[in-house]
């Protein structure tokens, strides 16, 4: 179904409407979909992807912006769906290019956007929008509806140009029992599926699980029960996005006459963003200092923490290493992770839940306990938004592969023509013309990485020697020769980092090299680098050959 | 409830039988426990765990044999309960200290041990014994049961000494409709009950799992299901060791008309020791050879593979990458990996996933159809265990923290006193005293990691090293001095690896080098250490500052 040739795309026909993901599609992470009529540009979301196993040393994955790096001048608006990071994370990045560029969203996910961009010293220009309101940018007519989604104002946008209607449910799942009552728009949807959607951009990430998601609702209790039996300290780690699960959490606290303490910087800064903006409902005097809290007796105390992914330096981590400047765990705690288990965080989730569980904490999580629902769609529910909105053209988005095909099946078991369906990744060009959908190239599209400061300067290359050195060390061969001569002057320094715990590990290896110096002496070889050459290849030999590793042979030859 | 000092242990009191784990508790493999009765020892399985991301570069990591290193003719036997890795695969490393160990297991395990010793060169003293049958290894009065688990012919081993009556689970299920037949022996269970069993060992895999694992023989279905749809054709991965999977899938295959054949050199390896064995029924002329498969018509064959948790090098990943030799995958195959998720595989094999999914194939797994269930009893099962046994004193083994928990839990909930139920982890001493089994002292324990061919040389200093490097790589900075001076002879050569793809990171340091140098030259400091640490510190902080990065900092300085 898909052209994975390199072909570039052909000029947009007159009055087409183009779609190109710089990100998003064909993995779990990083959000952006640029849209493009008559020569303007729309973006809707602009995030982050977190790196996995093969990017060490990677803070953040940024969409890549090359395609658009020359047409800052045309973005006529960012619209954000929601607040999560993945979709407004590298929001920062793209303002550095140009700062002006209008940024639209609810009132929520700006509140989150204005935080993150003080922190990078920015003030974007934002314009804040509500569900069934309708508003352009250039010549996109926008109209938003609300979703349900796992933070709360979140978005789904419908973008009308004379190219046709195309609506983007960001993330969404068909909560019918929502806390703040704030249903997915079902029936906006309908409308617009009368009107007539020529092209639907729809959520995968979870249209390989069968059936529906279960209510936000229903946590509560759980945690209810779990709490009442508790007689010391609670610990409730989760999101510090997702207000309603903390909402929940504060309810239960009020119950059992628990105060609470946020404990964790991101925790602290959206529970205040979400009570400022009326989302949070508790009494007054609910909230204690962490430090006061240390003061209560252990069973009228509940703190609600960051951490729930197992990130090394969160506050969750440090108690489960006991290494926490306040909080010690004590046998007979009870920690509730009331989180997903990301792909990729598995190990370091377990590990928290083991330390815990050693220091003797009862540990309540996702695979004991039902203390977590997920945010996205099941594959019952986006039955009914194929059903609701009855599109002409579909475009699975928000996922790998897997989730795509997945997704890309549900759609067609709804009477969707499979030929309509289109499966692009990052970077393929989709043209709606004439109501018709189909890909017409690729634009060139790669990671870009941010470590520490710099975004960009570490790449491939980069990530490639990390993933040596990380498996295998180094080892250094250091000589000075005579520029003229070729000479060794000094005896070979070898040394290895990473490689053996063994301080005589690479002794046999010197004479060796000593022994292949006197022959390129005697040959007459004088060119550094041909030493330096020849010497990695007789240290890479010998070192296959005694330990059968492969570690980074690192010479350097210095002409004196 | 664990004394975590590390108190050598006190001597063994007469009469007395002393438990310690060198490895299997508090984590999930190299099983691996060592009894000792008037001073002889008995070991139970002895296997291997794989490393993760925490251990790069390491192929295997062994249990710490160090307790038992100069006490190695005091060994009578080494018992295994059944074949897979954590419990057999380090028994040619036991082997190296000690040849002629008797290594005492049921006849499947033993013939893949027998394999595995091969590999090794080694030639081990077999002692073949099976359910029921009654064997004494030294002081130690063995009497096998037959148990039900992912691989055949597993067995539990009960253990009388003096000192009361052990028995050892090994790795266990209560499947009721077991594909052979072969049930776990709750019966010979009850009467060692009845005779009264002192220490219970019990498997904690899945303790915190409620309920019971659904019988093996449901999957059949599953995958009828799946292969009885497809037109093209279809690929199955599973575990090389798990015959009673394989086995269904052949039957499915056969009724299906499709001929198989296995992929991957442990499947076809282990597959001919189970036909030879008697323990695969299929007819005549199922098998095909590969090569021969290629030249069936697709909806004639069926390959079974491994490569079910995406290890890169297998089968299944090169087809998922389009790399493979012979089979390449097209739109419309089928891949079903019919296997368990080992956590911190999931990147792994989600991989292995999504890259089938790209190519076109229909991939079904564990999260989306009923293709896998687990060889570990459930709460419920170990339920029946407790009660069957009626054991004065637990230990939970085979587990991270948080399973040894829930196992404990189950056991007290069964009646066995809280006080007798023992949380151990690896290297903690339990002695069964007079009925009463107690934690009192440690023996050291590590971790011992095999890197290509050498054991033990790489170590935590080496890993932290990796760890570092993989993460940020390393900056080298070589200079040459002149020994009596100190001058810099030649200008300080600096590179970096793994630290950026811009061949112009470094060039700004170069003239802090410099003046570094200047100043140490001028200072009358010639001691190359000196120097070397001088300019370590410029750079690392030059590179904190203008990249918050932490790369490794190599500076080498040769006297000439």
């Amino acid at each position: 179904m898909i052209d994975t040739s390199q072909n570039l795309p052909p000029r947009l026909a007159e009055g087409g409407l183009r779609v190109v993901a710089l990100g998003g599609i064909g993995e779990v992470g990083r959000n952006m979909t640029v849209f493009e009529y008559d020569g303007r540009l729309l973006i809707v979301d602009c995030g982050v992807l977190f790196p996995e196993d093969q990017q060490p040393g990677v803070d953040l994955i940024l969409p890549d912006f090359r395609a658009i790096e020359d047409r800052l001048e045309d973005i006529d608006g960012i619209v954000l769906t929601h607040g999560h990071e993945d979709h407004i994370g590298a929001v920062p990045f793209l303002l550095r290019l140009r700062a002006d560029v209008p940024v639209i969203g609810s009132r929520f996910t700006l509140a989150l956007l204005a935080a993150k961009c003080r922190e990078h010293r920015q003030d974007p220009v934002l314009v804040e929008v509500t569900e069934r309101e309708r508003r352009s940018a250039g010549p996109f007519d926008l109209e938003f509806f609300a979703v349900n989604h796992s933070i709360p104002d979140a978005l789904a946008v419908a973008i009308r140009t004379p190219a046709g209607l195309v609506l983007h449910t960001g993330d969404i799942k068909l909560d019918q029992l929502p806390l703040d009552g704030r249903l997915t728009d079902l029936g906006g949807f309908s409308q617009l599926g009368d009107e007539g959607v020529d092209l639907f951009l729809v959520d995968s990430t979870n249209a390989e699980v069968p059936g529906f998601v279960t209510p936000e609702r229903e946590i509560g209790p759980v945690i209810d029960n779990v709490i009442a039996r508790a007689t010391q300290r609670v610990i409730v780690a989760c999101f510090a996005s997702h207000v309603h699960r903390v909402q929940q959490v504060l309810d239960v606290a009020v119950k059992h006459g628990r105060r609470v303490a946020f404990v964790g910087r991101s925790m602290v800064r959206n529970m205040g963003i979400a009570g400022e903006l009326g989302l949070l409902n508790m009494p007054e005097n609910l909230l204690i200092d962490l430090n006061d809290a240390m003061e209560l007796p252990e069973n009228e105390v509940l703190f609600v923490s960051t951490g729930s992914q197992g990130e090394p330096l969160s506050a969750l981590s440090r108690m489960a290493r006991g290494e926490h400047r306040q909080i010690s765990i004590r046998p007979g705690d009870t920690v509730v992770l009331a989180s997903s288990l990301i792909p990729g965080n598995e190990t370091a989730v377990f590990g928290v839940v083991n330390g815990l569980a050693r220091l003797g904490a009862h540990v309540v999580h996702q695979g004991n306990a039902k203390v977590h629902v997920s945010g996205h769609a099941s594959a019952g529910e986006l039955l009914f938004l194929y059903n609701a909105v009855r599109p002409s053209n579909v475009m699975p988005v928000h996922g790998e592969w897997r989730h795509l095909r997945a997704n890309a099946a549900l759609a067609i078991a709804t009477g969707v023509a499979e030929s309509q369906v289109v499966l692009a990744e990052d970077g393929v060009v989709v043209d709606l013309v004439d109501g018709i959908a189909r890909i017409v190239g690729r634009v060139e599209v790669g990671h870009v990485y941010v470590d520490g400061l710099s975004v960009g300067d570490v790449g491939e290359s980069t990530l490639s020697d990390r993933l040596i050195l990380g498996e295998g060390g180094f080892i250094s061969i250091t000589v000075a020769v005579e520029a003229s001569t070729g000479r060794a002057v000094t005896p070979p320094t070898i040394s290895g980092r990473g490689f053996s715990d063994d301080p005589k590990a690479l002794d046999a290896v010197v004479s060796l090299v000593e022994m292949e110096l006197s022959r390129t002496e005697a040959e007459g070889i004088t060119d550094t680098h041909r030493i330096a050459q020849i010497v990695r290849r007789v240290v890479g030999r010998w070192v296959a050959e005694k330990y059968r590793r492969r570690p980074m042979i690192v010479p350097t030859v210095i002409p004196v």
